[in-house]
């Protein structure tokens, strides 16, 4: 059986919850059942320590140059996105991306990234709710979606800010996997949100 | 102004998730409100990357001997919990920490390593729903409690599983600095979670 893999970017302010968030959920569904195919990496463009935006420093686990082809790809947000969003040659790695990975996902602001690619255009899209205008300017024929936690737009997917990416994740085990295994991961990490504020 | 201390405590098979949950909660707020006098840490035995259970490597900031005293210690669970809460020499030093430290918080199955280290005793405390047996027989005396999300007994709190320590991390916020900022912070990282299954 040739494993699926799904690959979460790291990269220097990437959000640290945004990142994760969905390592945490992926990666109890693939470790708990690797008899479903699918592997989870974190990939960013070198094998050093990349600071997140809140300080933690995360080791990645594969170069993106050599990751095996992508069944999925995950770009968290984070302060990490603005220059990246502004990065010609990332954009037209993603544009490569599109052309060969089935499906996107983004977390929060990894959407600008998205949109600056030209990957959301003429979709409904969301993104961490500070930058909903953003999101909007930077392709107008976005149709930016202020109340969606996640949206699920086939072979892209967008969430809103940080911890939707948990909420997204589940979605993505349902979807790759089914909704008996979504619910497993759900029990597993007990994911029963009491905000208490 | 002396900067007050929050460690959070790494280790090999540590649970992702209930260390940077918290870690995101609380240095959202941390980052955002210097003034109010407090930092958070990745405290670990070396400063060399930890491996987490779901395979993450995450580096430490700062050795536990080389800390400054903690306001503090937030005790992560995982399968890593386990070798400790049989390492005499572990649970000799959280009871110095006891000694010291005005607060133990504890995510998942960090209360069972609380719980061998005596810290518990005649106490109310939660844990991962799958390890709340073993808790009770720990320490008989503790009070387990199956309902709670979190249990905050004053000098000690205990959380359920994984996740469960993102909602722990903002009543801490909201018992050291107050409900405006734990409700800023529950902004900031958009939780306003929807688990789709």
């Amino acid at each position: 059986m040739t494993v699926k893999t799904i690959g979460i970017l790291l990269f220097d302010n990437v959000e640290e919850l945004d990142a994760v968030g969905p390592w945490e959920v992926l990666s109890y569904w693939t470790l708990t059942h690797p008899e479903d195919g699918y592997e989870v990496r974190m990939l960013a463009a070198e094998l050093a320590p990349v600071t997140a935006a809140k300080g933690l420093r995360l080791l990645p686990d594969t170069t993106v140059a050599d990751a095996p082809p992508l069944e999925v790809l995950i770009y968290p947000g984070g302060q990490g996105t603005r220059p990246r969003l502004a990065d010609p040659a990332e954009l037209e790695w993603l544009r490569g991306q599109r052309e060969t990975v089935p499906l996107l996902a983004s977390v929060c602001t990894g959407a600008l990234v998205y949109a600056a690619a030209g990957i959301l255009a003429g979709r409904p899209a969301t993104t961490h709710w500070e930058s909903l205008d953003y999101l909007g300017e930077l392709d107008p024929s976005i149709r930016v979606d202020r109340e969606a936690r996640f949206i699920d737009d086939g072979d892209v997917i967008t969430s809103a800010g940080v911890s939707a990416g948990i909420d997204m994740a589940l979605h993505l085990v349902d979807r790759l996997a089914g909704r008996e295994r979504a619910i497993e991961v759900r029990r597993g990490i007990q994911y029963d949100p009491q905000p208490p504020v």
